[in-house]
């Protein structure tokens, strides 16, 4: 089971000007072969499917925690494709029968954000392909599975460097640089629990792809908080065996690996408004905001 | 962000008989149109996607939490599957070059459970096709998507009476009993949110499809629980304005409807043992057993 | 069994300027989870399935009839995709070895609708996707087959509104305007068919998406001819117990709602010319002009 | 836009023995990639995209009135299913919570037939794939549409022999005797429209695969009505130009081609019985009998 | 079993303008229907699964030997598009945290050239679907199979010529050039085949497409060093009947058809330049350079 | 471009007793995320799209090469399928009207091997789901691409130690002794390449499943012929710089790889018999007998 907490794993920008071609590309972190969707269930997957836990503890621990973080960014590049779409049409206006979304016609858009969503994310990549069950490796192999997330996370850490150079979005920057200091903590545990099961020691391919992380300046402050040497305990009690998978050295910096019980602080979700010309959250948002002003009233 | 508990929704029976054939079937509640994986990605992205959350935050609360009940299901599926496939191959033994897997041969099963996976579920639905994002429907219209959340329990409640018509395994029997309950609750949750918007009252339509949940034997521990008429509130803090749209009688048995805050109890999960044929977690699980234990002293 | 009337439900307007990036938006009336194709073979799998029937002819007849109708709607959104594509190459001229596409390459296109296709339109939604058969919900539950096709036109009218706004082509207006009348008249049904049934009276939720039909100028026409409230009957002698289901008040209007018996008018087809830069219907299109003149002589 | 008739195109045994397998086998000529949903929505597609009609008419003739006889096979297809499925659960019994699917788990079974659908035909092939859109082609170019045309015929013909190989359900033999004449004429049409077009001879490729059609005996009677040699007409007033393109001798008989106005007379479709344990059409069909009543009688 | 030889079956322009929204397009000629992935792995597929070869050695020879054949056509399209991508990143610099793929974002490009691949061929068509193995076709029935390869090649013809006509790039063009020729042999071929099998001379097709190769300047070239009318012998020593299939004259010219042992002479292949901006095959190229410098030296 | 041997790599038993339901477990071989097509599909566009090939060449050479193999790997698995295919229907007799196929209607088989194709190997899984170009990752970071390569063949080890498990068929169990032999080669080039590249030993994983292939005893035969170390260079001049990557002690024995130049010897294919049932390759297969004997004379 889980808790679900309103908080986002760090903060992003609140709207500014709208990106919706932007918001097709960063799709591809969301419903890729090595998006965020894909890393979500690919641990979620193979925690439920771990067998012989009690004595092979400290793996089922990593990869059922790892799963647990994961749901916050899927969490996060959600808020941020809604973020650069919030604006892609009048915030306040643009009904039909206003001609509101025929600006976008002629852009390389993802169509599905306006046609069938109402500008948001969707379970999709950047060409529009849904994100697919078959993306999910679970062999039930831990070596085997282990390989294959270090694997996932550093084809993830290539597509997440990849739409970074390609959108500057504010959003999309504060959201690269988030998941690649954090993407990176999961190639480590990843690497060091191979090391410690066969002795093969895949931190010697750090950093993969070639570029340092502290290159990259919106990874900066993550990295001045420690983020990228910390393994959160996403659970209240549950997990502790993180612990003796995930020590020893930074492959890259040499400092101490920590683990940190509970999530990170994190930070309040932005409200994004009303997008009346998709009838989201309707066409006439002022009547659920009466209607949900009496229910308050009704129990208070 | 989530925190995840290392418990059980509700008890499942340990393994007994292994039913391959079964564990097929059941695979449509996990990754079919109208399985776990759909309710869970449905209600995420539309509570990741809803627009002007303060001042209709009844309605957001209630889906986000939904959401969350959704992850503790997928979990319980997956737990039904992993227990019905245990022992379809010798638990100890049955290594390569042993033909370990060749009375599955001719057998109606999903050959990806012995296969690609390690007798685990698998985001699949009984025809064995991947579970895909085009089955999450997220319009940001809110009539709209509660309409849908409505539909989609309705045809979730369809499969599940379906599954406990053809599988027999008492795993199987004891998660339809318990998913047939809750989602009712689920199916009841959004019918009022509609009415409380619309004023249309689609509890008329109970029980759909046409047979009461009091019929089903492994229903009843839950509805003596209470657990037909109560909405966990799974989240430390929030989702809190909940009780503004779950609330009235229950729309067949008149009993007041009611929020509980915090998950249910739920139930330790059981450990699988392991499955060498399939190489899980090893082909020689005492190895991870030995290095696991070593990981432990060093940082005990 | 049918029989095939060269003659469409509404009329078009001729070709004009073409607009090949709106096509690529209309595409997702056609092939998309909520387009036309999904409405015909949704309602013609269920009509196909339907089980006691005589004693349940109503219901049956009022999905059979409306599958009926539904065909008539992929021929029009075709035409209309068709109309739109008809002079993005020259329509006399643009024969390879000429670079006839070029002026195309950097556009937001389906790039089917040239390459593969002759500028005609094709089984896919706005990204390519093709159609699915996974998008027809047959379950044989009455109730709950109704409740899908009332959600079904839901979302089709959200996608329609939608088109309506991003798309501005003649052809593509006179369309929308059509299909939102006339799958408002299919939404009706379904509601009533539901209320007849259980009592929940969905028609509480109309307008969904809350803008009414009235206010699209590309309505009109239809509406003052009374095509809102009016269910035809697209049959020489069967489904005649559509009457019992479709009748009372227009839940928006209060007028009464009529079954007409026979097809509407409708219009003669436009007949879009050549283009043979994508060869459609050739190369040389004279060629076969001349050889079906032969055909006739001969039978004449 | 077409006119439905309540009749099938041929007459059907009713159900007898269930024959679940077999009902999975004869999915393939339903949606399979020749299947009749894709002779169906191919000539379709191609009648809708069809450029130049006016001068071309007899080949646009040729093409819209198969399509429309099409419609009629899938039709046919469905009924063959839904007989042979049939019976499989009990007809008058057999509801949750008894395990009425139980007998059914261990077989070679499609499991949609069951746990999604209500016994019912599914736009999918014999592996349970869905029928997709990018089986159409519509290239626009007539000569290529219409050797693509002779092409399907041909692989539609292979694959009705090898289902009759496979089923000998009564149903099944009826079915695919009938189709096997039909199509074999639509092999024919295609075939002489391409020798017009272009003087290639294809019927020389006649019987293709190479077993004569008069070899099996459940193409006999429709032999001896002519069937083999006679294309309806299926529309009131249109299409009447077929008559330039299919003339000629029969290229395995001699005997002269001939074009029928007008459906054939076909036969009474059978009312199949309700199955509960499916629910379908309910759990409780006595009261969807008695609203029924209610709802005539209203109207009379 | 294969041998691979490192040279292109032509000769293909050195990098110049890059053209991303054409290297899109070509991508159909690699992963559509009729791409040659298709060629290649239907006529594969066929030879792999041909019974009772010893008997009708002609054809299983006609079919492995232009099965080899396509081999070489997948890798020169997949050599246009990579040299169509190149440079549309800087050659030598570029490197994140550049924003060195932002001029993209807003054109009408395949996203996974740029954000999963390294500026690369793929598998996928114009719309960025993936090649599938169901466009392959292997009936076993020999004149099916040949008729079907023949309207492959008639797709796959209609094709070339419309991306000729879309993507003026000089790499593009020449690839264009060449396939139509190539295929046209194919073409040929196949035709010829069903012509000894059944007596249909499909040839009177030709050309069909209905412009004749030598209207397109760029397969002058190809047309004057006679390979209009040459099949290859693509293996040392095996094939060899092929003679007795591709002979006569050729169909548009007249000419003899010619069989020559062994592959054309064809070209070296340009080695494209890095792209560090999407790591390929490095973000520090220079460092694999010096490690295959050593390498070499140490087996030297 | 390629040159074809019309030899298999290693000798397969003749025809015995026929095995469909195991053909349909091979498949995973073939068709699956990890089956040979993924191989050779992966290591083909990734050698096409290697960018820097003179100063890499090395690299570039070992994953050209081992393409090559691949190629014969496909091969293989298809003449498997066909072998355990064969006898399924009678082999001389069972032609229509006969019901040939009903024995196999009620069995756990892909019903595409008899349905769709004639009784011959699919580019599909085990579960009938087609091969899709998703499954090739192709990054352009070596780095990357060599890490995806060691990861592939560990899970093709493991999919083959499976069906090695699974099917007991003496094709099948000649097919994975080799495959088990030759992917471990490939396995350990593609670990000394990243650790030429990178210097993480990924050999200290090996075996990977953990089971030595010494244990299987078809892997014995090969083994002693040395092919357990031995790369083969698939090309009569190219790929000579494989050496100075493939080179050391195996991991496993100690011995020294070594590099060999040219094919193995491999063997003689067997040429499987008619399957008229299904029309392989003809309903009357004599009579292409026939006709090939007269266009051998014709060219003698």
């Amino acid at each position: 089971m889980i808790l679900r907490i309103d908080r986002w794993g760090t903060e992003l920008p609140p709207p500014s000007d709208p990106d919706p071609q932007g918001a097709k590309a960063v799709q591809e972190l969301m419903g890729g072969r090595f998006g965020e969707m894909s890393t979500l269930m690919n641990y979620t997957f193979q925690s439920f499917n771990f067998r012989g836990r009690a004595s092979a503890r400290p793996f089922y621990d990593l990869i059922a925690n790892i799963a647990a973080e994961e749901y916050g960014h899927i969490e996060l590049v959600a808020a941020t494709i809604n973020t650069m779409l919030t604006g892609a049409t009048p915030v306040d206006d643009g009904r039909a029968p206003d001609a509101a979304l025929s600006h976008l016609k002629d852009l390389s858009i993802n169509p599905h954000h306006f046609l069938a969503g109402g500008q948001g994310a969707l379970p999709q990549d950047s060409r529009g392909m849904p994100w697919t069950g078959d993306y999910v490796f679970s062999s039930g192999d831990l070596v085997e599975d282990l390989t294959h997330n270090f694997f996932l996370e550093t084809g993830a850490r290539n597509n997440k460097l990849k739409v970074y150079e390609m959108v500057e979005h504010p959003a999309a920057r504060a959201l690269t640089g988030y998941l690649l200091v954090r993407g990176g903590v999961h190639q480590i545990a990843y690497a060091r629990a191979v090391e410690h099961l066969t002795g093969a020691d895949l931190t010697k391919m750090f950093p993969t792809p070639r570029i340092p992380t502290s290159k990259i300046p919106e990874c900066q402050p993550h990295i001045e908080r420690g983020d990228h040497r910390r393994l959160y305990r996403f659970s209240p009690d549950d997990y502790k065996e993180i612990v003796a998978v995930f020590n020893g050295p930074h492959p890259e910096t040499g400092e101490d690996l920590i683990v940190e019980d509970g999530p990170p602080e994190g930070a309040e979700p932005n409200d994004l408004p009303p997008q009346p010309a998709v009838f989201a959250p309707d066409y006439a948002p002022e009547e659920i905001t009466e209607i949900a002003k009496k229910l308050r009233k009704a129990v208070a």
